[in-house]
């Protein structure tokens, strides 16, 4: 398993720092927190897409951009910066000649870290890395007890403390839900603070207004010092765009202040196919890719070498009811093709997540979660969004689900090892040794080798069915609602230093005070 | 979509043979019953295993061959067609030499067509394709009504009749349940009678006792002619190795009957890993080949190019509590690489199902189900027994997992296809009709594609959740449960030729009447 295990940290201590004996009394008692290194595959990509296709698809994605072209929305300056570059501008019109936005988007790293605050938690975006992150985005939240119902700070903070206890997840996220209880001007500085201070994995900064991206440069610039994040990408955001064919500005400058900060964006067609796109795959992936190249290049146009990430979220929809549907056929063939396209420009690929659309984490929220989560391993995705406790099409974030998602996690990492081939793992000595109709459970190499030979459940029920009975007969969404409980009682803040946490506190305090709540 | 679509047949009618007007109208009545083609790949297979560790294993496999051999146990009959072929025969101990089990699996096709009744539902078995049957051996059955309790005939004919009308699956199968209320020497009689007289889709023969497969000849030799099974598979049987490294006389028994008769088998370890195989994946990997080559070629020793399937079933263990656990990385790995090992025999290659631990039709069962499914259809499988219905390791058979399972096999169907890269399916069209920032639902494209464009689930919940919520908030195993109510009722059994009913129903009564009852 390629992971590092440390210590949890003392509650309010100053281990970092040297700390006295109650710290590391404190250290002692604090459950071990395991966490697994983001997965470096060791399996080949699934590649769907023939060379020709992949040809034509590029060459219509041109097509689109000279003489369709795509609209930049309110933003005289990213005109200005198109113009200036050579394309064609007719009102928010741009035009873009063939192979501009290809040649402006190879400035674009094909890899590039991001930061933690604690340093063992740094990722490394691209390659044939895959960056686990959790549900981005849902108003409501659902568990066990209460049912659905808008999500609150408090769920806020529960999700990120179940981030960072969960093994699998390399990521913080960013919005793991909506926090509906705070003003919407302002939740996104208790959001940061609570990435911040509740986890030391990496996150996502606030997309939703430039001064909102301001604050998190800020916030960040707190949290790391000012030089170092001038020089180091401490924050992947997510920059949809607006399919089809639209930036809309307040995306855009949000992108624009991370570009300029040298800070990480995911440049992310929005499509649930047949409404935003063709309903057909390889006309939906023409119009991801005239996207992204666009997206991208303007990125590029900020700032010359910003991190950005070819995203991709498609889903299809259901033609009777026009609801977007989630592990859906037609969203694997576009994951798999998207990436072999974002592997052609270099570029880090964002896809998947544990989507579903089910109401609830039964049956059909893990069929098209695992059909989802399975593709995207395969697909060669680096940064996975909705990677746990994404339920009814995004509108939910289930703490239930996102334990049952978190685990299937630990599943992907195993596939990712591949096949190890050593000598051990030949085990010609153990065939050897059990010889015909003997059996391995006793012998040496199984001795040896059975603590890390298989994958292992956190959640789900291996038991006989008659003590499965006796115990209740619960079923998975019971038994994710003990282990949520279970983890949270468990939970232990990292370590911050105060003069720290007292500056973003003020910082957070002060914004805040600053305008008046807004809830629109 | 890859579909042929056939009238249900009248009730009672004789279509086939003219008919009159009451049988049109019957016809007319019935309801329109829809099969898919079996799977024809355009996408490629995953391989995990390099060329290097393919020679590796293939290397091991053939030294525990070699060296250490395998037992046929209680078969002189075998072990002399051993000694003649060439290998050394201590005891029950076979040793064959380096590359001679190889050399006699040539032999074998490397695809052969199952035929059934409605020639429309022929397989062809290797190659890309793939075959989906239903799950196979469970002595439970449970139903959302009723809860768990043992399987019975009527259970039986009940699974028989839902793969009939399941349009995914173009195989009826073998032993969908046990059923318990008939003796054990007898019930293979009434499961072959079920699967000739309720469905038209072809199916498998019986395995737990040489007579049993004689039977099964000949009632498959009443239902198709005597010429017609002699030159023509009509069956394909379950023959698992008892792995370790043994083949017991009562499976070798089955497989000497069919390999006679030109009827396929699948050769199948049947492996709980760390217990009847090393607990790593090159070592189980290792011990699959060799148990396959030394199975496959037995049969070649039988009767040359008797049609046979590289089987491989293999799940990993609980180290815990020994239990059998499904969907897990090892299981995939270990599919995948099997795959390629098959392949490299050019054999057709049985492996995966829908095949999880859980108790329920819950959100763990359909985890892990769709993981297997997922590694099967990527991993070339051919034929895929278990494809819908298996819960609780294989214990029992669930109605409403059945459908739910049904359903997502419409997932591989779908992905199966690939991409559409004509010119149509490109929809440059479109993309100019719409432009930036507007939507596709009402564009040309759209509407001429819409039908075909998506794969439609039966089974899952796309209704707005107020909806939902009104309607009872019902999760997928309600769900599932309606569709199975609802299936049933509208089942109509496909036309049979009236004398050959008859003759198959005395050559059942015959058989019984001809010894008494054994329960063991």
């Amino acid at each position: 398993m390629n992971e590092t295990a440390t210590e949890g940290e003392g509650r309010g201590g100053r281990r970092a720092r040297g700390g006295g004996g109650a710290a590391r009394r404190a250290e002692r008692s604090a459950p071990r927190l395991e966490a697994a290194r983001y997965i470096a595959r060791n399996i080949p990509n699934f590649e769907i897409l023939t060379s020709e296709a992949i040809e034509i698809i590029e060459h219509n994605a041109e097509t689109v951009l000279q003489e369709i072209g795509v609209n930049f929305v309110d933003n005289p300056e990213a005109l200005q910066r198109w113009r200036d570059a050579g394309a064609t501008v007719t009102g928010e019109r741009v035009r873009i000649p063939r192979g501009l936005a290809r040649q402006l988007c190879a400035t674009a790293p094909s890899q590039y870290t991001q930061v933690a605050r604690n340093p063992e938690r740094n990722v490394v975006i691209g390659g044939k890395n895959l960056i686990l992150a959790p549900v981005y985005g849902p108003p409501f939240v659902r568990d066990y007890e209460h049912g659905r119902r808008y999500a609150t700070m408090a769920d806020f903070e529960k999700f990120v403390k179940l981030t960072y206890m969960s093994k699998w997840l390399h990521h913080s996220g960013g919005t793991v839900c909506e926090p509906t209880d705070v003003a919407v001007n302002k939740r996104h500085l208790d959001m940061l603070y609570a990435h911040m201070r509740y986890s030391d994995k990496p996150f996502m900064g606030s997309v939703t207004e430039k001064s909102r991206a301001v604050d998190s440069v800020k916030m960040a610039e707190i949290l790391f010092g000012r030089d170092f994040v001038a020089e180091n990408a401490v924050m992947t955001s997510l920059v949809n765009i607006n399919s089809p064919l639209t930036f809309d500005s307040i995306m855009m400058n949000a992108l624009e202040v991370y570009a300029e900060a040298n800070q990480a964006c995911i440049v992310s067609p929005f499509i649930v196919g047949g409404a935003m796109a063709p309903v057909s795959v390889a006309g939906t992936l023409t119009q991801v890719l005239a996207e992204v190249l666009a997206g991208v290049a303007y990125s590029q146009l900020v700032r010359q070498g910003a991190p950005v990430i070819f995203g991709a979220f498609v889903t299809s929809i259901d033609m009777n009811s026009g609801a977007p549907t989630f592990g859906t056929p037609e969203a694997s063939k576009i994951l798999w093709g998207a990436g072999q396209l974002a592997r052609r420009m270099n570029l880090p690929f964002r896809s998947g997540g544990a989507l579903c659309g089910s109401k609830l984490p039964d049956a059909q929220s893990a069929y098209e979660t695992s059909n989802t989560l399975n593709a995207m391993l395969l697909g060669g995705v680096n940064f996975c969004l909705h990677a746990a406790g994404w339920l009814e099409g995004g509108l939910v974030a289930s703490f239930e689900k996102f334990v049952l998602d978190a685990d299937q996690l630990g599943v992907l990492h195993s596939i990712a090892e591949g096949i190890d081939i050593s000598e051990n793992a030949q085990a010609m000595d153990a065939i050897r040794e059990v010889g015909p109709g003997g059996h391995y459970l006793g012998c040496a190499h199984t001795q040896a080798n059975f603590k890390n030979a298989f994958w292992r459940t956190q959640v789900l029920d291996y038991k006989p069915f008659e003590q499965w009975s006796d115990e209740g007969g619960r079923d998975s969404y019971r038994l994710a609602h003990l282990r949520v409980e279970r983890l949270m009682s468990e939970y232990v803040a990292p370590d911050l230093d105060p003069g720290i946490d007292e500056a973003l506190k003020d910082y957070v305090a002060t914004r805040k005070a600053s305008e008046p709540d807004a809830f629109a």
